[in-house]
């Protein structure tokens, strides 16, 4: 059974948890499946940008505490199979974040542990107002270590701190106002506030959003000097390339552009 | 004369600073009791969180000016007094940064120059809704150089420049949305508001919080990939501690969890 | 043709983007306008912080299409020219950050691309309600990829995210609300605020403002324990300083400061 379902319309490459049962938990199997459908969106030339979301009344309720508690019965108590789930799981997460496209998560329901960090690490996301974020391990023995790194790099010191040592849920509002998502909106307005950002996205030259992107999280880890040395050499490499060329011109001459790179 | 009070209760470490007549001022022997105080909340097994208070209107005043000033008669102008001020100062809060226990902040009352960086350097802080923040070093000649280090790691660059250069005086509801602090209250509810905070860190095992507020302050200083690896060892580790074991059997069988660590 | 005016009143320097045919483009000469501008602030004995601010409906549009379209008729397709441009334009922005004054953007309008990241770059900013913030180079084929540097480094994520794959303007109101900008403020009233921030920092000692602005840029980018040792160095040595002195007397003493480096 899969546990993933995707499918591209329009430009837009649908990743859809689709483990309702289970709450769509990140099992070894679900984490290898996201991890195949965004090397999957990476080859569809047709594919601009990213969405995903999760089938079921859960966006992702992290890992898989049943498949991990099994694991404890093997000789080395479940050492190497923890390690194997917290590479994947990070590398996963990582593979977001370098992906040439966009990637926007699309949320309704709760998002927790290994769920949040999932949204943390989109680089854009649209919760309904309903949905929940926590990192609930600490209620469980079990500190949301791998998450924090996704969220301390989205909200600030005390915020973050909040949630992982209170493993309260933090509300879609709160959510918006702390910089964890970018909207929260009525559910039945999610889809349509999502294809907002897609909308715009794939009317852009990919080319163009892959240079950025990548430079993006490239220079947020430098110093600020090697960071401006850094983006102004992608900048004119960019500057060379035919889309640009061709947006440009087509701003002076107020046309539409034709990227050649799409 | 003692500066410092402290009491356990209920498994809360309560540090109050207590000479407000001096508006709490941070002199030597100030930061030396709180110093001692956090130490002892370390040695204390029955402590599983720190709760920093302040008798008097002033939560404090931040160093103290006349004990500064005095130390310019010495031959060398007070430049080893004023050393030894610094370097304990910066010691104090990383103590705080350090410590195995969460420290959250009970603000009532203006918390001023090194007194802000308290506040910025504890995990979670409450105030009451009419508390001021201030780095007023500026208007004395002397720039709040190492509240800045606290600040700037909590706030962003705008905010906290406003705060730097003017010398003026932020309200505990800005303060809120900025994120120097988690909640502005109703005076007679910073308690409460604490007490809900204390309440839920108290209810979990005392080395998983350890574990995971180390693996924060840690890894929020790495590169990204960098700090997933070692989140994900820190996370495997924490996988095969006996309380791991136990609040995630609890969590399945649906049954509160017993902590052996606590 | 000039394309910058400058003139000092009562020890506040500005400097005025006066192109308002080309919306204030940040074309060479624009740039080396603002650069000189700078130099001779840093020169001028009586000025004590800098307001960027800008003649006609938009404050800049950032970097200068035309002129970087028509460099690409030369036998490198320009290339040399836009490294030029990219070098110059991160040059002033550092120069900015490394400005021994306060510098303070003052926008009327909307701040596009380079535009938007010389707002950023500034320590402060004031804007008018209508005024918008726009990294629109994903548009065109070329992504705002040295603007993100200064925008990356005062948003969080998410919100820089946003702002730059979709190329959509945010609202004064918005960019207020995730630290872009200090205050969004009637079109009438962004005169008065930006007076109510400059009137406070020229009461200040110009040598405490000079230490105390470095030292912040410097220990942002040090990890936490350097960043205080850094700090307590900085701290000292203001304090041996004159103004220092003076200002921490005059305070103890009830007084008015008289300093000694206006």
């Amino acid at each position: 059974m899969a546990l993933i379902c995707s499918n591209i319309e329009e430009n837009v490459f649908y990743l859809t948890l689709d483990n309702p049962n289970r709450r769509n938990a990140l099992s070894i199997e679900m984490l290898e499946g996201i991890s195949n459908a965004l090397d999957e969106a990476n080859q569809n030339k047709d594919a601009r940008v990213i969405v995903i979301s999760a089938n079921g009344p859960a966006f992702s309720s992290g890992h898989d505490l049943k498949e991990l508690t099994a694991a404890r019965n093997s000789d080395d108590r479940g050492q190497a199979f923890f390690t194997k789930t917290m590479q994947l799981c990070s590398s996963v997460m990582q593979k977001i974040i370098n992906h040439r496209l966009p990637v926007i998560a699309n949320i309704r329901g709760i998002a927790s542990a290994a769920g949040c960090q999932l949204v943390a690490s989109c680089d854009l996301a649209v919760a309904s107002n309903d949905s929940k974020f926590i990192t609930p391990g600490v209620n469980i023995g079990l500190f949301c270590s791998t998450p924090m790194v996704a969220l301390s790099r989205n909200v600030s010191n005390k915020h973050a701190l909040e949630m992982l040592l209170t493993g309260e849920p933090c509300s879609a509002q709160k959510a918006e106002e702390i910089g964890l998502i970018n909207k929260a909106v009525a559910s039945e307005e999610v889809d349509n506030t999502v294809k907002w950002y897609t909308d715009r996205i794939i009317a852009k030259s990919t080319m163009t959003i892959k240079i950025g992107k990548q430079a993006y999280y490239n220079q947020s880890q430098m110093p600020l000097s090697e960071a401006y040395d850094y983006c102004s050499t992608v900048m004119v490499e960019n500057m060379l390339k035919q889309d640009a060329e061709e947006g440009i011109g087509a701003f002076l001459e107020k046309r539409h552009p034709e990227w050649q790179d799409k």
